[in-house]
This record gives structure tokens, sequence and C-alpha cells, in this order.
């Protein structure tokens, strides 16, 4: 398939790379490529300058997010951040329409203005926003009636999303939710190809609620068993 | 052990049933056991009067909360709405001072201003209160700080967390978080004589912020798999 990966930080490059090894034709999209290219040094998480991916990954295109949207025959993973994705996608337009997006960031927002006891790598515990009653899942969703918005990969780091047997030999769940079933099923069929075994649709994009709000759990639980150490929740039913 | 359960509702039944079973001396609390023993009626969420149960549990004594704490040796279960559980708890006072209080309400708070697009039982998908920045294991260790608080449970059906081994033979995960590292032993402890095999200690009391997140994401899968299907989450490491 001709896939477009949006963004060009460590998750996108996880999917980027696990894409080309399936076989597929990867566009990946960034707001400027000559900058992107021009970067000379690591990006605030520490991820080395794209122009060292590229020459590590022979074959991949890179082009504006909406050049590289229009050269997918079908599906989009938006790598973009979650601070960003609206307004980013939203600029996007038209070539994004009929096309399923499948979006894993979690809306952190950073608020210098609260006190969070939680110390993080980049310093304090980042609250969600939007949360609880709305999500970026669905934002996204209203921003683009025209295209299929699917949630997923969004409860683990995407480094084991596309290398899923590497904890406990894969025995373990993703989920998937979005108003069209047929893109909740191409995105299960995309997960499938990546090793996934337990795949659970969720239904209606609402969903991304949860799945966005569970990562204050996923953080507590990667303190609890540190740094490094990675892991996958399993649901036992 | 003499065990206080602070409430008459389904879950606080789950755990007096079970710790009865287990031999301990239980001690129910109620906000006016007189009102709660005359109640001939079930309650919103269907479960019968409370004067049913104890006639099929004999040798529970029930008290006002406040004398079931006071009849605790180190141990109170809060099965006390989260709605009602800050001011119900702080109106008890001393009788908790130096406890181990373990709670595991869901801080649901219906808002009839707000609309939901998920159908519960309830009609609605109810928003937290508080969410995100704050927890209600932190509120209540906050109005209690003699008592030493420990979320658990939460992440679980009540009847389930006494009966572990319903579910895939036992193999899934409970989470402890709290101040005090002997009382998320006492906790550990508890659920281990429940039937535990992995209880997972994620340290300080600000992870019931992300245990009681959780709650959207445990209510999507309960929906996916369908009213009445009990499952569990396995942490997978």
């Amino acid at each position: 398939m001709k896939i477009a990966v949006l963004g060009t930080g460590g998750g996108a490059r996880a999917h980027i790379a696990k894409l080309v090894e399936l076989g597929h034709e990867v566009h990946v999209g960034t707001r400027d490529p000559r900058a992107t290219l021009a970067r000379t040094e690591p990006d605030m998480m520490g991820t080395g300058p794209f122009k060292e991916f590229l020459a590590e990954h022979p074959g991949i295109a890179l082009h504006t997010f909406g050049d590289a949207a229009a050269a997918s025959d079908g599906l989009v993973i938006n790598g973009i951040d979650g601070h960003n994705a609206v307004a980013a996608l939203s600029a996007i337009g038209d070539q994004l329409t009929g096309k399923t997006l499948i979006d894993y960031a979690v809306p952190y927002r950073y608020n210098p203005d609260i006190e969070h006891p939680w110390p993080t790598p980049w310093g304090v515990m980042p609250v969600l926003d939007p949360c609880d009653s709305d999500s970026l899942g669905e934002q996204i969703q209203r921003a683009l009636p025209a295209t299929k918005v699917v949630k997923a990969f969004v409860t683990q780091e995407q480094d084991t999303v596309v290398n899923p047997k590497a904890i406990g030999g894969g025995d373990h769940t993703m989920f998937v939710a979005g108003e069209d079933a047929d893109a909740r099923q191409q995105a299960t069929d995309l997960l499938t190809s990546y090793g996934w075994s337990d795949v659970l649709d969720l239904g209606g994009i609402v969903a991304a609620r949860g799945m966005e709000m569970y990562a204050h759990l996923h953080g507590a639980i990667g303190f609890a068993l540190g740094f490094g150490t990675h892991f996958g929740i399993k649901v036992v039913r």
C-alpha cells in the first residue's frame, strides 16, 4: 500500500521503519521538509535529526503534510503531536477526504500554572486537554468530517506497537475506536500485520476518551516498573 | 482482624461477604442504621434491601459510620460513593486516626448540562470530578491527614475484586497507591487473601488519578465485551 505518515518524531519513525520493512510505499509528511532536513540537533525528546533516520532507511519520500496525504492510497497515520494536530490536519483539507486517519496522540497540555507532584523526564506530569467529556480523537473527527478517523496505538509506546511480540510473546491487547467500521477493520488489519493477535474493537470514536485518559495509568505503571521496562495490558476475559 | 466496611451498596457487600468468609470480624457502617434496616425496596442500582443481605450473612454488626470505624483494629474499607465520600469521611474524624482506609470509588459526577453520547444503564456516561489534576484518593488523603489512605480495587468490579480467579484463572493485575508503604502492603496482603497473585504497587496517592481515570477505558471495554462479561487487565511485562 501507499501509506502516509504525518510527523517525523520518535513514534512516527517507529511506524515508518516498520511499514517499509513490511514492503509498503511510505510517504512521510512534515510541516516544512527543508527545515526538517536542515536540523542537525536532537529534538526536545532526544530524538536525533530526521536526516540521519532517512539515510538509514532508504526509499522513503519526504513531503509537506498535504503532499504526503495526497500520495496515500487510503491510509494515513497521524504522528503530529496532540497540541498541534487539529490545526495542522485541518490545514491539509481535501487530501484527507475519504481516507482513514489513525491517530495515536495523547493530548498533553503543559500548564505551568498547575503544580504537579509527579516528576517526568520533562519535569512535571502534564494534564490532558481535552479530557473526560471530549477527546482529541473526537476533535479530529469533528474537524475532518469527510475523513474516517480511528483512534489506536495510544495505549502503548509506539516502539512496541510495531513490535508487540517483544512483550510477553505478544499476548496483550490493542484497542481501536472510530465511527466507520471499515476504517476500524483497516486499522485492525494493519495491527495484525504488525504482529498483534488481540485487537479489541471499542466501537465509536467516543471511546477515544478512555484510550487517551489511560495515559495517566500507563505513566504510573511505567514509573512503578522503572524506565525502560516495556509493557502492555491484556484484557483478560 | 476486626475490619470496618463503610457503606451497604453492592460493592461493599462483596467485600463484607468475602471478609466474613475469610474469618474476619466485620463491622459495617451506614449513615443511619435504622433507616438502612427499614428499607424494603431495591436501591437505584437494583441492589436489594440490606436487611435481606444481613439475614443471609449472620454475624455482621451494623453501626453508624463512626462506630464501625471505631470497631476496626486497623483496616477500614470505604464503600461510600465518590460524590459523598469526603464529607462523610470527614464527619467520622478521630475514629479513623492512624488506620488504613482503602478507597475504591470512581468519582462520577452526573452533569445534566453536558450531553454525553454514551448510553449507560443509568442514561449517560458521567464525567469524573475531580479528574486529571486531582483525584478522589488525594482529596480523601488531604481531608484525613492522620489516616493512611490507599486507593485500590477501583479498576475492577468489586465482585471480581473479591474473586479474581473467576477471570482467566486469576492472572490479571490489581493496583495499590498511597503515601504510606506499610498501608499499601496491608492492602496488598488483603488482596493476596482474596486470591490475587499480581498486585502492582504504584507508589504515592497521586497514582489514584490514573486508577480513577481508567474508569472510561474500563467502561468502553465493558461495552465492547457486552454486559455481564467479567474481565480484568493484566500488565504484561
